[in-house]
């Protein structure tokens, strides 16, 4: 076992041990370094310096970890939204795809993206904790200008898309969008999200009285 | 084994042998029956009554079989591209929703789509073929009025939403995606499959001289 940069993230620290954020690092350690299926939640446990118990305790099992893990690794809701941030709300939607393809670009083309699909399709329970995931983290910031009752509906219509759009760039790998430059993505696909955002989705559900916009 | 409806197509008509078509026949009896890892090419020949050999022929492998076997009998493009008939171009992106889910929401809620996922995921190599079936197939029928130097990238655009949206309502089954009518998710998505087909894709792309649409 070699020492990283974040041995010091399982030392003792001031102020309460944040248990879960240190087995979440060490999955991470793991998932990047071996196959899914050779990760086991007690060699978790074991780098993390915990009791396999506690990996259990706040853990459904190893396929949320891996979510949680592999989202932390490379879609942290804060590492992409955060690049929304001072951009004016009319163009979130371009923003979305940059800041998307910043951060899974690189893994993505690693076949990390494909792993990740994989077992999120091998694992039923996983949508538990991936709707929780998206509804709380991703919806409530993307969203937070949307009516409260439709943010749920704006949330998975935009996620429907994003994983679309990773399985063509990153699994299928179809062209043209497979080796489409981040800008003219952003281009074709930004308009999807940001009615996804903030279009009027239907006309039963025109939220105000103004007239309809033409579309 | 049983005889059924289509015991018929393996007996000798008047004209040529369609030898492939009975192949996708058998592998669509067989992978509706067993799954994916049980069902072996041998067995698919046997069925057949064709040589191995000529399965080894037709198909680079089992995967791009199931994959055939399985479009055929759950999106056959004229079944489903057939519905598009009649109905005004303008209208086609919901049309392609309602189309697709009265295909997809039986087989889909049965774990087929997850299934399909599943395996085209593990095997990068489908995706020669799968890429050739959306060009030809889908993608020429659904573009038809498009700009041909567009089309490809209409097709998989449109794909790659409609894979995202089958994902979320049969695969994560994240609501409200996953239990919607059928109509309602056609007036969610079908803005984007229409804008998808026949809209103005980016400023830089315009095909004709008239004035940018306000979106």
């Amino acid at each position: 076992m070699t020492t990283t940069g974040s041995t010091r993230r399982r030392g003792r620290r001031p102020g309460p041990r944040d248990t879960r954020g240190e087995i979440v690092a060490a999955a991470r350690e793991l998932f990047s370094t071996e196959p899914f299926d050779r990760v086991s939640l007690r060699a978790v446990a074991r780098r993390a310096g915990v009791d396999p118990a506690l990996v259990h305790h706040y853990f459904s099992g190893k396929a949320e970890l891996f979510l949680t893990a592999t989202v932390d690794i490379s879609a942290d809701p804060e590492q992409v939204l955060g690049m929304l941030d001072g951009i004016p709300s009319q163009r979130h939607g371009a923003a979305l795809v940059l800041a998307f393809t910043a951060v899974w670009d690189t893994a993505g083309r690693d076949g990390r993206f494909t792993e990740f699909a994989t077992v999120m399709l091998s694992n039923p329970d996983l949508t538990s904790g991936a709707r929780e995931f998206i509804t709380t983290q991703i919806g409530a910031r993307v969203t937070a200008l949307a009516d409260p009752r439709e943010r749920e509906l704006r949330a998975t219509l935009a996620l429907s898309q994003m994983l679309g759009m990773a399985m063509m760039r990153y699994v299928l790998r179809m062209e043209p969008v497979a080796s489409m430059e981040r800008t003219r993505l952003a281009e074709v696909y930004g308009p999807t999200f940001q009615h996804y955002l903030t279009g009027r989705l239907s006309a039963s559900e025109r939220l105000n009285s103004s007239p309809p916009a033409q579309e």
